[in-house]
């Protein structure tokens, strides 16, 4: 993995930063700009930290997350030179309206945009984390325990913990350093899957109960009362549409949850080759191969056959 | 981690081994005996691979797991040296009745027999695969794909895929290692996790139904009437006592699961410093910190209530 040299030199040379990613951020986006921002401080540098959304409850474990803005100074925008990291795009970062003087770009996410003065992206990193981790490294930083944290969870995030097939033998040398610098691994996994509410674990529950499969597609349901039972939210219900993937028979998942009279947003997820972007467009909606989603408002049993008829029918548009 | 030279030379002396491993085994305990198995085969020597009990299932996708048998020849007994892997005694491979003419021992669990000519138990050890690697490198054997898919597999297990508090820097080390030399995480994981059948996933909904919390403590059985009808078997059940752990407040959880009249097979899991190999060896069982069981011979209420009393007790002798 090489660092460009442009970007090292830029950075060496700049005094004023702000790090931002995309919106609705996960892992990898947050842990990778907190790790930065750290390293970068250690060099001197002013550094702030954007994000338009709020740090999900559930990743405010990571150390600095506190760090993270849903707004930008004037002088901010004036003298930073902007360091957009995991997307490639102002838009995907909600930073449309702003003229920055200078922006460097590391990701590792198929290029749609030509923007940016320094671009890095690098489509077989597992992780922007990585890609920052070699930064870091290149910059002749140590990574603090909080840097290692930051980092080990963007990984931990964009590999599944490990188990998806962007698990390299680099992944594993690079968890290894990062665990030598202070991160926890079992402290990183207890707050991505051991921290669940007694309500939701019970919903979960309730929910897996409806489990209905049909050629391989496996459906589950939450209703209004369901959800009324529970004492629960829709937040509630992240992740669930992941679960009947556990079963060998099941090669696509979805997941129907109630939202407003007979209307339902649907979550699906796949194995493998089963496109569900191409299934979720047909009713509106989007996403990628193996994670996309729509709304439909029907009867659940007439939503759920819509459904079926279209995974089934897989050509006809 | 240094292997003991007494076992590397009894090794390299002798030519007919019985790998052994203990009841009820886990993919540590059968990816270290075939791994080993495949070792010491290039180097030339005859193996026997036994364990009492059939492979799982959901292991049937080591590589080699069809060399495991039931039942031992009379020649093997006389003839062979005995490796005993991933327990320490001979009662926990079912292998009491048996008089081998030398033994090798090599474990890492907490619970200490003194059987064996060789011992090497190493309790630090995150998996038996971790110290079975250490010592077919020290035999200077590279590992073939067979044998790191193996390892990787029992790497994984014992330490929950990487989420475990016994992942070290050397655990993702060795990782490296292994895919460097042909494991591949996302199979192994698919093979773990996502290959359940629906009878098994429907009994999984059944036993989590049954969660009680009491002090941190997560309490779910399975009944032989759940059994029956799901037309499920106790293998069906592995794995089934990490669920509550999911839950913030869960501590520790228990897993309660039927195996003859009024008798339960107990299995505990627990978070961070709760060490359960203290809790089980207190009903006759054992096990690490983090996962024990043992063997409880009561009316279900009763032995719930026995365990909740040594947790809250865990002192009193």
């Amino acid at each position: 993995m090489r660092v460009p040299e442009e970007i090292i030199s830029a950075i060496r040379k700049e005094r004023s930063f702000l790090i931002a990613t995309h919106i609705n951020p996960d892992g990898d986006a947050l842990g990778s700009a907190l790790a930065l921002a750290f390293a970068l401080e250690e060099m001197g540098k002013e550094i702030f930290v954007f994000d338009r959304d709020p740090v999900p409850e559930f990743y405010r474990f990571l150390p600095g997350f506190e760090r993270f803005r849903q707004d930008i100074p004037e002088d901010v925008v004036r003298d930073a030179v902007l360091i957009l990291l995991d997307c490639n795009g102002p838009d995907r970062a909600s930073l449309e309206g702003f003229a920055f003087r200078k922006s460097i770009v590391i990701d590792h996410h198929e290029t749609e945009s030509s923007f940016g003065d320094f671009r890095w992206i690098d489509r077989s990193a597992a992780a922007t984390g990585l890609l920052v981790f070699a930064l870091i490294k290149e910059l002749g930083i140590t990574p603090s325990p909080d840097i290692a944290t930051n980092l080990y969870a963007a990984l931990s995030v964009d590999t599944g913990t490990f188990r998806y097939s962007n698990t390299s033998a680099g992944v594993f040398r690079v968890a290894a350093e990062l665990v030598d610098r202070g991160a926890e691994p079992h402290v990183v996994a207890d707050h991505l899957y051991e921290r669940w509410s007694e309500r939701r674990f019970r919903l979960l529950i309730e929910t897996l109960k409806t489990l209905e499969i049909h050629d391989g597609i496996g459906l589950i349901h939450v209703t209004g009362g369901m959800f009324s039972q529970a004492g629960a939210s829709p937040e509630d219900t992240e992740n669930f549409s992941n679960f009947p993937r556990m079963i060998d028979s099941v090669r696509l998942a979805a997941f129907f949850r109630a939202a407003g009279e007979k209307t339902w947003k649907v979550s699906l997820r796949s194995k493998g080759e089963v496109n569900v972007a191409a299934v979720a467009e047909r009713f509106g909606g989007g996403g990628h191969r193996n994670a996309a989603g729509y709304r439909i408002q029907a009867d659940l049993e007439k939503a759920k056959k819509a459904l079926l008829d279209a995974c089934l029918n897989p050509r006809e548009r």
